[in-house]
């Protein structure tokens, strides 16, 4: 009755530090008695690509679609696979085939990491993105006419869904009832979206009567990034469409002074299928093989995961010791200012364990 | 032969800073012997759709038509018409029939200005955001289908034609010509809108070719914006469809400090309609009738207006004194840690001119 975890590297440093977040999981696993294994994948690669001419093999949600979760490091090599090849025939399908409709993004500002704000000190930033993942802007419905002349158009669909919209909007709420603040925040664009986006806040507003002890605020996607860079003490859990979500999720972390530490969940939360857990960052071919990439992403997606399969306690502990190693510069990677390689960095979190 | 202004104050504080862009305008005309003349105009507000039932009279392109610019304040009263009805009965119309196909929008570290960003000063910051400002995200078509069941759906297009992606771009690309460091940024996502950002971004690389002088890049929405944050200085001017524009130029002027002094140029660069120029801030109901608004936008607005109409020195007066006066702590409004209110910050700029 072990836990299954299929670990799917990628490309890039997507292979550098998924080893490093495998030896932390393996570290606080035998420390809470926890009987994990790990299949390793080398699919979903432009690797993979080149050899066989797609991402992944044709049974691949065969292959792993009976472990519990994915630990997935990151997907893209643009110099031999366009993006929208590698990703679209990847990552997007895992979201939408083990129907992974939550994305999961906490932008905390952590000790030892310097913030871009002004006068920003850890606890004043700490807030969880909650995306849609399955549907909205990111629709494959649409195409060109006309083409190659004046006329020429071309059209994309946003689809929402009610069950799409519901689902994400009640993970959100839930998620901030959980919380000290219980503070929900939903992005917006009703004032220059004028059909979808009204519709998202005509869901909100029957949701939040069911919630009556969260606060509610909408906010303007425009003024809200503004907000984020103003104001980031202001949110709690914020909830937004796929793009909004994307967007956000990327401003966030960097509020809190990088992406290279930020992780995500890609959560299927009835656990009918795995989950997926990634940094936020992607394959940084200008730094690969270099041995220097920033493990923390990685590191922090497991205790994600851990959290996600009810392991909460040894999550705290991956994350206690991700703090300790954070603030002792010598034992920061270079992107933090420090001197430690990707290796080093992610044994020290290890031993950091207590 | 004079030049002829239409003023519409709009809603809230609108009313309060148009009277001090005017005061200005007046000034600067004067003193550069500019025969301008202003006609004001009651609609494009939420007090004459309480009155008429509709947001603008029906000849309203007879009566604003003929004039050389529209000098635009604030549009919105949520608490009376909801936002979608006043700014989709005025704003977006003037956009649309307007043909005013570019929202020009100046990010820029003013002097005395606090910026939220750690050590960055005056001349860090100072970009010119390009955002398509008539389709793209903004469109009015789509739907909802099986409304009030579990299998409600609502759809909305996206469009980008040909004509109307190549003419924003062009204009990018001469203004970026224009400017001493010559780069243009181009903002996409086509790594997950995966039909129309696709399009966006060939389009950029075919207009490339004609611009060999122009050095290019582009970046995925979402980690602009993260680069906004932490490498704002990067940035020159940058071209974007209107959603994403529309999020660019808030984000962009709150990395600058505020978006309360941040202006706005709606532009038919042929002149064949009227452009119309605002500040970026909205009504600001909260604030509206205490007197203490920052007129600063609204001044800005009107020094942009004064360049697209041919008075480049009169618009560099402006700016001039502009920076004068927000280098004096007791000139700045309240918003920005000053004493002075809305008619003292307007007076001030006026007589700061030389
Ligand atoms: C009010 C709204 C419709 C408008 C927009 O989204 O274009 C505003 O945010 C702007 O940027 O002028
Ligand atoms: C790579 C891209 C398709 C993806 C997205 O937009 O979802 C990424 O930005 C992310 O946030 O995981």
């Amino acid at each position: 009755n072990h836990l299954k975890i299929a670990v799917i590297p990628g490309d890039g440093i997507g292979k550098e530090v998924v080893p490093e977040g495998l030896r932390v999981l393996e570290a606080v696993a035998k420390r809470h008695n926890i009987d994990m294994r790990f299949d390793e994948f080398d699919f979903a690669s432009c690797d993979y690509f080149q050899k066989h001419g797609q991402m992944m093999p044709d049974d691949w949600k065969e292959q792993v679609g009976g472990h519990d979760a994915l630990f997935f490091g990151a997907v893209g090599w643009p110099e031999t696979v366009p993006d929208h090849v590698s990703l679209w025939g990847s990552l997007i399908q895992f979201r939408r085939e083990f129907d992974q409709y939550i994305s999961l993004r906490p932008a905390r500002l952590m000790p030892g990491v310097p913030c871009p704000l002004v006068g920003r000190e850890p606890g004043d930033i700490d807030m969880m993105i909650v995306r849609e993942n399955t549907e909205g802007e990111y629709s494959s419905i649409g195409g060109k006419m006309f083409a190659g002349t004046p006329r020429e158009v071309v059209l994309q669909e946003t689809v929402m869904s009610r069950i799409g919209v519901d689902r994400v909007l009640k993970y959100a709420f839930e998620l901030a009832a959980t919380r000290p603040r219980a503070k929900l925040t939903s992005a917006t664009k009703s004032n220059g979206i004028s059909i979808t986006m009204p519709y998202w806040d005509e869901r909100v507003a029957e949701m939040a009567k069911d919630y009556p002890g969260i606060s509610v605020d909408k906010y303007h996607i425009d003024i809200l990034t503004a907000h984020f860079v103003l104001n980031p003490d202001k949110f709690d859990v914020v909830v937004a469409s796929n793009l909004f979500g994307d967007i956000l999720s990327d401003l966030g972390p960097a509020c809190a002074g990088t992406i290279g530490i930020a992780p995500s969940g890609n959560i299927n939360p009835e656990r009918e299928f795995p989950s997926l857990f990634e940094p936020v960052h992607g394959s940084a071919p200008d730094i690969a093989s270099q041995g220097i990439a920033n493990p923390i992403g990685q590191i922090w997606a497991g205790a994600m995961m851990l959290d996600h399969l009810g392991h909460a306690e040894a999550a705290s502990d991956i994350m206690r010791a991700i703090e300790r190693i954070l603030s002792e510069p010598a034992m920061r990677t270079r992107d933090l200012g420090g001197q430690a390689d990707t290796q080093m960095c992610g044994k020290s979190v290890a031993d950091a364990l207590d």
